[in-house]
C-alpha cells in the first residue's frame, strides 16, 4: 500500500490487473428516484468497475434515518427506487453485490465495537457536522445518531476490508477519518499479533472518481434539495420541458448576442452528454451567435434523452415487477452478510470477545 | 402499566402471578470473579426470580470495551468466569436465558436505531457520565462509545420487550432514560400505527432489588476497586484471613469496651450470612463486651464459609470442564437471539426498513 491516501481511477485499474481482484465499496443514500447529477457523480463510475474489482453497492437506509428519524415512512420505497437506478444504470447483480445496508447488520456491530476507540472530537471535528446541523432546518440534529453517523460510514466501509472507496472529493474528509479510525483499531489491536493478523482494518484509499460538472436547470450543482433535477426517469417530453426553462450564459441576453458555452449551465450538459461533433457545433454556433439558446437545448435534450433511453429500457422490467428487485437485493445482501461475517469473526476475536461456537451470525 | 416507574420485587410478584410470566432483563460486566457484593446485590435476586419470571440474564462484554478498550485482553477469561459465577450462584439455564451480550448482535443493531432519537443532552446529562469521566483516571473516555453506554444499556433492556429491570437504587436513573427512549420511540413510530403496534418498546419499570448493606474489610462498600473483597471462590482459610483483618467498630477500642454491632462491618456481614441465633450472641456479646472482635469475627467467617459452600460446589464441575460453560451460554444466546429477533421485526418495520424477506438474523 502505498502512503498516499488518495490514487486516481486508472493507477487502481492498474493495481487491480496486477494481482487478485480489489475489492471496492459505496454507497447511496436512498433519497428516492436518482437524478443525472447522481447518475455521472457515482453510478456510471461504479458501473465502469464491475469486471475489475470485486464490488460491493449499498443503499443506506440507516443513514437515512440519521436525518429522517422522525419520519421514516419513505425510507422503504425510496430504497425500492434507488435499488431499480442502481439495475437501470447498468450494476449487475451477477458481478457486484447490490444490497441494503440493514440487512448487512455487521455493519451496526462494527459501529458499536469501533464506538469504543472513536475519539468524540474526531466527530465533532467533522467538517460536515457543523454544516449540516446549521443548514438542515426544521430536524433536531442533536442526537446521538447524527453525530456518529462519520462512524458509520467508516464501520459500512471497513466491515468489507477493502482497498479502496470510489468517492467524489467532498467525500475524501471521510475516508479520512476511516483510514484514522482503522489507524487506531491496527495500533490498539493487531500490533502484538500474529502476522497474519497485523492488519485487521488495512486503511482503505480514497479511489477519487471523476465527477464533471453537473449543473441543474437553475445552474446550480444539481441535487434533489434545490429542486433542479432531471431524475433518470423523467419521460422525454418532461426532459424537454426543464431543458426549456434552464438558465445559460447570463452574457448572451440578445439571440443576436454570441455566447460562451464554458460559461453556460447547458454548455456543460453538452460536455457530458453530447457526441464530440454536436459539441463542436455547440460551439461554433453559440460563439458566433448561429444558433439561439433554444434550438441548443433542443439538442442537449437529445443527448439526454438518447442517454437515459438504455436505462429507462433496463428500468422497466424491474418497475414491473418490484418483487424482483427485492429478491436481487436480498441475494446481494446474503453475499455482503458472508464477507462482513468474515472481517467480523476476526474483529471480535482481537477485540477480546467470545467466539460464538456454532456457525456465523446474520448470514 | 401502572404510572410510577418502580415497584417492589413483591407487587410485581402478584402481577406475575396473576396472568403469563413476565419477562425480566439484567446484565453484569465481566469483571472477573465475583464478590459477595456482586452476589447479594444481583445474583442472589435474579436466581429468586427464576420461577416467577421469563429470565433474561447476560454478561456485558460490550460494556466492558467502553473503559477498557485499550486492553481487551482479559474480557474473554472474565466473561467465563462470570459465566461460571451465574451458574454456581444458582441461575438456571433451563429456566433462564444465560447469554454473552457479544452473542446477540441484535443489542448492537437496537442500539444503532435507538441512537437516530437519543438527544446528545440526554447522554450528557447522565449522572455517571461525568462522574466516571472524572473518577477513572489513565483512561481516555472522551469517546463515542463511552457517551453511548446508556444508550447501549437502554439497548439492551428494550430489545426484550421486558416489563421489568431488577436494579439497584444506584441504577434507578438508567432506567428513567430507558423509559423516556422508549417514550419517545413510541412517540415517533407507533402512535399512528394499528392498535397491534401501539407500543412496540413498552416502558420497562424499575424492579428495586433488595441490597442489604455490604462493606468490604476495609469498612467500604466492598468493591474489585477498592481490593477489599470476599470473592465467591475465595478459599475457606483465605476468607478467615480476610475477616481477620477486617475493620471493626472503631468506638470499641479495647476488648473491655463494649462494641455496637450496628455500627461494625463485621455486624453487617453477620446481618446478611448468619442465622438469628449468631447474630443474637453477637449482639449480646458484643454489646456487653462478653466476646471479643476475633471470636466475633471467627463466627462471622463460619457463616460466610457455609453460605459460600453449596456455590462452591455447584462451581466445581464447571471448573473442571469450562467447555460446559461456554455450551451453556451458546444456548442461552440461541434463545436470546430468537426472543431479541422477534422484537426487531416490529422495530425495523415500523422505522420505515425494508425487511428481510428469508429468514430472520442472527438467530
Amino acid at each position: 500500500m502505498t502512503t498516499s491516501s488518495e490514487t486516481s481511477l486508472s493507477d487502481a485499474s492498474l493495481a487491480a490487473e496486477s494481482g487478485n481482484r480489489k475489492r471496492v465499496l459505496s454507497g447511496m443514500r436512498p433519497t428516492g428516484k436518482l437524478h443525472l447529477g447522481n447518475y455521472m457523480g457515482a453510478l456510471h463510475n461504479w458501473v465502469g468497475m464491475q469486471d475489475e474489482y470485486e464490488c460491493y453497492f449499498f443503499i443506506a437506509d440507516y443513514h437515512a434515518l440519521t436525518t429522517d428519524y422522525a419520519d421514516p415512512s419513505s425510507v422503504k420505497q425510496n430504497t425500492l427506487e434507488v435499488g431499480m437506478d442502481f439495475l437501470a444504470a447498468g450494476l449487475d447483480p451477477e458481478r457486484s453485490a447490490l444490497f441494503i445496508q440493514s440487512h448487512v447488520v455487521q455493519h451496526a456491530e462494527l459501529h458499536l465495537l469501533l464506538s469504543m476507540i472513536t475519539s468524540l472530537g474526531w466527530l465533532e471535528r467533522v467538517p460536515s457536522y457543523k454544516e449540516q446541523q446549521e443548514n438542515i432546518v426544521g430536524k433536531d440534529l442533536t442526537t446521538y445518531g447524527f453525530l456518529g453517523y462519520p462512524l458509520l460510514q467508516s464501520a459500512d466501509i471497513l466491515v468489507y476490508q477493502p482497498q479502496f472507496v470510489p468517492v467524489g472529493q467532498d467525500q475524501a474528509a471521510h475516508v479520512e477519518l476511516t483510514r484514522e479510525i482503522a489507524r487506531r483499531f491496527n495500533g490498539y489491536y493487531c500490533g502484538k499479533k500474529s502476522e497474519d493478523l497485523s492488519e485487521v482494518l488495512p486503511e482503505p484509499q480514497a479511489l477519487l472518481t471523476p465527477s464533471p460538472k453537473l449543473p441543474g436547470t437553475d445552474g446550480r450543482k444539481m441535487s434533489k434539495s434545490y429542486g433542479n433535477f432531471i431524475l433518470l426517469t423523467d419521460p422525454e417530453d418532461e426532459i424537454r420541458k426543464k431543458l426549456k426553462t434552464m438558465v445559460t450564459d447570463p452574457a448572451r441576453v440578445r439571440r443576436s448576442d454570441p455566447g460562451n458555452p464554458d460559461k453556460c449551465p447547458v454548455g456543460d450538459l453538452h460536455k457530458v452528454f453530447s457526441s464530440p461533433e454536436t459539441l463542436a457545433k455547440v460551439y461554433e454556433g453559440c460563439t458566433t451567435a448561429g444558433i439561439g439558446c433554444i434550438e441548443c437545448k433542443g439538442w442537449a435534450a437529445d443527448s439526454i434523452v438518447a442517454a437515459l433511453r438504455p436505462i429507462q429500457e433496463r428500468r422497466r422490467p424491474f418497475e414491473e415487477n418490484p418483487e424482483l428487485v427485492w429478491e436481487i437485493l436480498e441475494d446481494g445482501g446474503a453475499k455482503a452478510r458472508k464477507r462482513a461475517e468474515q472481517t467480523m469473526v476476526e474483529v471480535r476475536e482481537v477485540m477480546g470477545l467470545s467466539p460464538r461456537r456454532r456457525g456465523s451470525i446474520g448470514t
